[in-house]
């Protein structure tokens, strides 16, 4: 009896749904195709944990979720840089800079009453492409970094740097057999935005055993491939520092990267929101596709580029204010028109988050009242990306089956796992890729989210998952400690 | 030979973009299509002229640009609400919390101690959609608001209205014979985002004699036209208050409105941005559809609405903010989860547009000792709003051939111009329509910028330009007697 009545329920639900005009069957393909792991099933099933542990404690055998699914410093309790908050706060809140509150210092002040001059209001609607005095902060900033002239009229202030991506992909993808190359491993936005706009991801592999290095011939035969089956390639992704990989490109080979564009007529996006989490300085400095393309003399001067920045990765991890920009370089000004009508829908990017941006890129210098704090803030967050990455890394290397590089950038750490044959017939019977049960599992076990290599694209039958190295450093023994258990037993249990 | 020289620079000039692999030619060919009004050319010189005053001040008959292009309340000195910016302070720098400054009441301190809670830091990425206690302090408002159940799993906090409906006429229009039904004069942000998203305009028209009033008959026509033009016609957009209109719609209009949808089985849109801006609560109320929905009973259990709102409107005028929700009302949970799934892309609207929302839909109550002051600057601003709509029909209907409805809602006027037809002509001549034309020497000759009707659509025929009401109350008279001059001198130009 109850079975009929649960069956004429579910009857009667389908038959609702499918009276409804806005269905999945009926929505927008490209909408339905995309796919998003960072925060998929997995995300998703840590977020009902937290939910469960907040209403009884004691029912999981973990107290917490730790999410190492996503680079959210401030999440796991990095502090933010005073310096930035006190401008912010002096902007939102205006009577502050007429109050005598000593817990402003005078270059604070000096900062939020430039802005507030340019802006009227943290309330208003700015420029389209931006708050100007912001781009000339973001140009200074660039001229600083690569010795070569910046202009704010090619600059974008975006609301981070997934939409600017996602403006700049959009834009290119004219047609479906318009290719867009992508590292592989690949951060997800870009096979999620290239099926949204249904174009075609063109993959290049990143050799693991090199370091996640990137050779000039596997962008020669992923390209040839391309257009032997008829893709128009027009755009390269090149994610530097390497994100979920961690590598920093060396001169020499973005030297290639470059020379290849060049030849093959092919518009390079250079994806550098990593470009001040650099962990190995001295043998793997970052250096900008700007600085490259410039380098490179007048025979460069045609050259397609268009380079990402964002404030919420760095020190910054300012992630919910939205910030970023991204950098025309010799793009045709007619599309800089179109780029800025298109931003002009959504009106302009938060104005928070573009002040955002300013601070970051026009930080206190030395001699500033801010400074000493500014440099301490900065430095110590520095070492403790160090070391935190290091301790990860060491306890990843530690289990069996398991290899992981070192990061030389970004905030993830990607380690390759060997799994039993059973491990990978089990998920099979699931349906499942063999690492997405595996962190399934992990997650289920310890509460740590981490995401499987599949939702980054990987080398066919090889394993992997992508971890933050941004839980808090008092956690990180007791992290390591509980991914050793649980790996332990997830290897006894399919041996 | 300056000629010879001169074409030989174009030309070099053309063959370099020629040889682009991004060119206006090449690209998304949707994106190219896009207009967009209220920052089109128009927006685009008084920029211009702004930077030109800045230089040399004296160089033009005017001294300043009077934005009224543009619904941006703080662009034109309207002040933020007290009790709203000191909380988002105290947020950004939550060391104030612990200071003892008395410029922040303890309801002020209590908020951004519980929103602290809540997020961690306004740094840290929050759910993809939105806050949980935001999406639940917005359901409380839409429950108080309507007499009804609101559920937060059915809102979705938004970087503003703007990307909201962006996202939902994407998720509808599947392919390019969809047809969405909108308003003329509409929002250009409708016909900018189904020509952006491949779908097909249909519009259906307001009566200007009626006071931009909405006739059933006239959605019964337009819908009939579209069908047999093979249209399927899926959704119909409602501004109410209307934009650039200003009407409001009776409670009886909007049964006849949601009457039409059932029957026709179409998603009703909802624009409700400017709910508070409601200028004759007596005659002219406003009612959510919502509401209007729920009180049909039982049998619109499968009525599928999506509303919408913003805290770029009402008296809070945080544009700069980015913060609006959507509510979803009998939308099939597959087709939010797929909602959720885009949001979560772009990670999350920023955290201080969310709390903004959160803030507009819970502000502080009686007793609350924030509750004074936020409601005379709320009262204030709203008695503002409409003295200063008042003097501006009143300036419109003075002027020969100019016709204007006073605004019920919104924050728009749109009088109608009958134009002399030397000036049609001399128009034509331009290649430019006749309200173009009139806005433009408006701006050149006295620095006021508005948008012409042509932006918005508008009956063939007919010219209309829409101007905000937001200018400075002492800046009205001024403002009202240069346009009566300039007005004038063109009808005399053109007689």
């Amino acid at each position: 009896m109850l079975q009929v009545e649960e069956k004429s329920i579910e009857m009667q639900r389908t038959a609702k749904q499918a009276s409804k005009v806005l269905r999945v069957e009926s929505m927008q393909k490209d909408i339905v195709r995309v796919e998003y792991a960072v925060r998929g099933e997995i995300a998703i099933r840590a977020e009902e944990l937290r939910k469960q542990l907040s209403v009884s404690p004691n029912s999981l055998p973990f107290t917490r979720i730790t999410n190492c699914n996503i680079g959210n410093p401030q999440q796991l309790a990095q502090r933010p840089i005073t310096f930035f908050r006190q401008v912010a706060a002096l902007v939102d809140y205006p009577d502050l800079l007429r109050s005598e509150s000593d817990l402003f210092k005078p270059d604070a002040r000096e900062r939020a009453a430039k802005y507030l001059a340019a802006i009227g209001s943290a309330g208003a609607y700015s420029h389209s492409q931006g708050v100007p005095i912001v781009r000339r902060e973001v140009a200074d900033f660039i001229e600083k970094r690569d010795g070569f002239a910046a202009d704010p009229e090619n600059i974008f202030l975006t609301a981070g740097a997934s939409p600017a991506v996602q403006l700049v992909l959009n834009s290119l993808i004219s047609h479906p057999k318009v290719g867009i190359m992508i590292p592989i491993p690949q951060y997800p936005l870009y096979t999620a935005s290239i099926a949204l706009f249904n174009g075609t991801a063109v993959p290049y592999y990143l050799d693991e055993a090199k370091n996640w290095g990137l050779s000039k011939e596997e962008l020669a035969r992923s390209l040839a491939k391309a257009r032997s089956e008829g893709v128009e390639v027009r755009a390269l992704c090149i994610i530097n520092p390497g994100n979920p990989t961690g590598q920093c490109l060396s001169l020499e080979n973005m030297n290639e990267v470059v020379e290849f564009c060049k030849k093959e007529n092919i518009v390079l996006l250079a994806d550098e929101v990593y470009q001040t989490n650099i962990y190995k300085p001295a043998e793997r400095p970052f250096h900008s596709f700007k600085k490259v393309v410039k380098s490179k003399g007048p025979e460069y001067d045609n050259f397609e580029l268009i380079s990402f920045h964002s404030v919420s990765k760095g020190m910054v991890g300012e992630c919910g204010r939205r910030g970023g920009y991204f950098e025309c370089t010799n793009i045709d000004p007619e599309v800089m028109a179109q780029f800025y009508k298109i931003a002009s829908i959504s009106l302009c990017p938060p104005v928070h988050g573009q002040l955002m941006v300013g601070l970051m890129t026009n930080p206190p210098k030395e001699g500033d009242a801010s400074y000493p704090e500014y440099r301490k803030e900065m430095d110590d967050i520095y070492q403790s990306l160090v070391r935190r990455s290091n301790t990860l890394a060491k306890a990843l290397n530690k289990l069996e089956g398991v290899s992981c590089n070192e990061a030389e950038g970004a905030m993830y750490l990607f380690p390759t796992i060997t799994l039993p044959r059973k491990a990978v017939e089990a998920a099979k019977a699931l349906g499942k890729q063999p690492d997405d049960m595996y962190c399934m599992e992990l997650l289920n076990e310890t509460g740590v989210c981490v995401v499987p290599g599949s939702g980054f694209w990987q080398k066919e039958g090889t394993w992997h998952f992508r971890s933050t190295f941004l839980a808090p450093e008092n956690q990180m023994g007791e992290f390591a400690e509980s991914l050793a258990r649980f790996h332990e037993k997830f290897m006894n249990k399919y041996r």
